[in-house]
Parts: structure tokens; sequence; C-alpha cells
């Protein structure tokens, strides 16, 4: 099932997307949920009510019609991991071991816009870069999960451009906090698509960027470091994870820094980060106004 | 005003605290208004009416009575400073210079507690450590803040005991994500303080770390390398500040991690983190259940 947030008339609204561009409005059908984060957060039964109307019941609104949201338009926590695809550690030259534990930062939810919507190039920054990722979003929350459990607490996964102001990164010694949370620098959508629709599981999931078309990123979990499972008990072993949270999975090499010279995004550009099993996210970037 | 936000009777409710220990419940009193952040978000006139209720309203409450949360117990944003008191960057000895921009890393919620609940020890390490810090609470929001307008968007003060887990601090090479966000390790409170309590305005306001009733810290915001009114300025460049988010403004020399041998905290321990005209929060360190 795909599951979408968005602005309807300026109102929010969520529900499923079938028949590849019609939304169900299960926010008008399922009494007790008011977001996709609370049916998440209810499990199998709720989720076998959302799709038995997501199948039977007629769609009421086009896709078109709707600006869409990040899936969960507020998580509660955002956790990104930095390096994750073993290229890239050895894309940075430094020399150095694979790590032994993953790096993570945070972003916050308006960093990021939902598909469709514009990736903006700051006034401050000449360097807005793409990183295409894989993000995952939590279903059953909990604490301390063993790697044994832990894809069964993944509610779905959804794309994610975690685009970077790459000057800004590198503003402190240590964290790159400020280079990564510029307001709409990044997106995530277009939809959230359910567990259950990867019934091959997750160690082989494909996702490739492409800018005006051109690939730029082309890799799968199969190359990752740290895999769904590690992540998801690594994290939960120091924080509560919580239906919605959303965890941003890693970029695979050919950022937009790694070009030499760079290859920043300009305004007018095209974004697209493609996952498969999920669909392709795409955003236009424009210069502030 | 002394603002609270608690737990009574396991129902959450706000207020402010009057003759040094007793509740005028804000939530039973004022209209419209949720929380502390909320009430931050209605400005003057709003807290104008709040300030005349606590005091001409009798107190219905005792401090006593109820669980302390952190005075906003959920900020959307919570940004924290790195190494901000000039000494500090000495005490590193990697003969740095001093920085040109501030080292920013966030924390969740959940990572801290209110006054008197207790710090944990985390079963997966011996290394939790205190760090005193003066919070900064924002009143009203915005974007792009000048220095010159920034004082204004400072809703109050509070204390923050920014709790650290060391040893999981250094599991990246970059980003302290890991050890700064485990559950509980951290408090913030008693209370906030509003900005109009301080008529000698933010530039040597001294905050001290006692363990045990020893001083460890003692410093005061006029060795801040970067103060109150840029971090601001150049944490609102590129995200959006909210009423009730919060700033931690670093921590001055002498955390545990800084002795020969280190003292980390144990269980038993009190930590106390005295903020001049706000007050001083109390936490007792236990070990994990």
């Amino acid at each position: 099932m795909k599951l979408v947030s968005y602005l309807y008339d300026d109102r929010p609204g969520w529900g499923a997307v079938v028949q590849g561009n019609r939304i169900v409005e299960l926010d008008r059908r399922l009494a007790g949920f008011d977001s996709v984060a609370s049916l998440l957060a209810c499990g199998d039964a709720a989720l076998r009510q959302a799709r038995s109307l997501a199948e039977h019941e007629s769609p009421s609104l086009d896709l078109s019609a709707v600006q869409l949201l990040p899936p969960v338009p507020m998580p509660r926590k955002i956790f990104c991991i930095g390096v994750n695809y073993a290229h890239r550690n050895a894309e940075y030259k430094d020399g150095s071991d694979l790590p032994k534990y993953p790096s993570i930062f945070m972003r916050v939810p308006d960093s990021f816009v939902g598909h469709g919507q514009a990736l903006v190039q700051p006034h401050e920054s000449q360097q807005l870069d793409y990183e295409g990722e894989i993000g995952l979003v939590i279903g059953r929350g909990g604490r301390r999960i063993s790697k044994a459990q832990a894809l069964a607490h993944i509610g779905g996964l959804t794309c994610v451009n975690e685009g970077t102001i790459r000057d800004w990164v590198h503003h402190a010694k240590f964290n790159v906090t400020q280079g990564k949370n510029f307001h709409a620098s990044g997106a995530v959508g277009p939809w959230l698509v359910t567990a259950d629709e990867f019934p091959e599981g997750f160690s082989n999931v494909r996702v490739r960027t492409r800018v005006n078309g051109e690939l730029r990123q082309d890799d799968t979990t199969a190359n990752l470091m740290f895999d769904f499972a590690y992540l998801i008990h690594y994290l939960s072993t120091f924080t509560a994870l919580e239906p919605g949270d959303l965890i941003v999975t890693g970029t695979p090499i050919g950022a937009g820094i790694r070009f030499d010279p760079p290859r920043f995004l300009r305004p007018g550009d095209v974004v697209e980060v493609e996952v498969d099993g999920v669909g392709t996210l795409r955003n236009m970037v424009k210069a502030e106004a």
C-alpha cells in the first residue's frame, strides 16, 4: 500500500494511492486515526483495514489535485546515517578503516519538502547538493530492539533526497548540523510503501539518483556497511523509536561534491531519487526569492 | 515569572511558581493556551495576562505535589552548542584557533527529564557525565533574525544538564549524536524564568555545576565565544526558530571527562546546575533497572 500525506484546499489529509494516480481518502474513512503515523502506530490490524478500504472504495481525489507532503510530515525523530555504503568510505580517500559504528546526525522536519515541491537554494550558498537515499519509516516503536526482531519494526520505505549545503557542513570541526538543516533543502516522498510489499526483504533494494535525467548515483543495500536491521538495533539502544520516525539510511557514491570540479545544483535542475519497489521522488531546484 | 510544566495525578499541566513553592495553575485559568510554548507564542499581551493571574490568584498546588517536566516538554527543535566558552577551546589542547562558527548538534526531547527526576546511567556505559549549561527558550519565532533584534526573541532562560555518555560520543569520527541522546541522560528545569526578569540583559549570566555539593563548573556568559544574540541569528539563518525551541548554549570547563582520571557520575550522585536569575536544577543519578 502506498500511503501519502498532502494538503488539499490547504487542509491536511492522508490516504492511499491506487490506480497509479488516484487517492482513497483514508482520513475520511478510518475513524480514530489522524495521520499516517497514527495508522502505523496501530499495527497490522489497522493496516489490513486500510488496505481493504484502499482496494474496495472508489478513489475520490486525483494525485495532481493535492500538494504532497513528506509521507509522515512531522516525525518525532529523524536520524540520518553518514557514510554507509562501503564504496563511499573509499571515496573519502583518507585511508581510514571501515568504521565500527555508524555516524549519525539529525534533521528537522521542515528541512524537507514533499514530492513536486521546490528544493530551495538559499541566499547564503551556491553549494546545494543532492544525496539520494532510502528512507526507512518506523512502524512499531521500541527500545533496545534486537537485530533479529528489527525488520518487523519497519513500517515502510520511501525515497529521500538528503539535500545538503556543502560549505555549511564544514562550518565546524565536528557535527554537520547546519549544512544538513537548511529550510526546504531536501525532500521525502512521494509516498511510503508499506513493508509487506517487500517480500524479498531489504537486503538488495536499489537506489538511483538522476539530475536532469543523467544518472549520478546507483547502488543497492547489499553494499551497506550497516544494514537496516543493525541501524534499528543500534539507534534503539540509546533512544526509543516511535511510529513514523524516519531513518535516512545513507547515500551511494556520486554526490555533486565528489566530481572535479564539483557539480552543485542550479536553479531549474530536476533531481530524481528512485528506490525500487517505492517509486520516484522528483523535485526542481529554485533560487530563494 | 517562573513557568513550569508538570504531571499532577498523571495529567499534564502548567502554571506559574509563586511564593517559592506554590503553583498558580495557569492551564485552568487562561483559555486558549494549551502549554507554556503556546503562551510564549502569543507574545507580550498573553504574558502580561499570565503575570497578572500569577500575582493575584491564589496558588492551588504545591510544587512538591507535582512531577516536574522540562518547562517546555516537547520543543520542536533542540539545538546544542559545542565548545562555546573560550576557556574550553584551550581545554581541548589541540592548538586550534578559536572557531569561526559554532559547532551544533541536536537532542531529542526524551533525552531530558525534569527537575527531581532520575538521570539514568544506562546498561551500556559507565561514562555518564554532566555538562551544566544555560538553556535559552525561544519566545517569538522567526527566520533570519538579525543580531540587533535577536534578544527580543528570547522567551526565557532555564537550567540544563546536558548529560553525555562519553564513550558513545566517540563512536563515529564526526557527529556526537548517539552520546548526546541516551534516554533520560540529561535534565532541563526546574522552570523557565521569562526574559523580562533579566533587566541587565544576558551578557553576564553565571552558571555553576555542583556534584554532591562540590563545585565543578563556574563561568559566565561574558566568556562565550558565540553570545545569545549571535546564536539566535546564526541558527535562524538556516532554520525557522519556533516558540518553545531550546538552545543549549554550551558548557564551561570542568566536566567529569576533563579530570585525570575522569570523574564520571555514579548512581546516587546528585548534580546541581545553578543559573543566576533562574534557580537550581537538581537530579540524582540512578543505574538503569
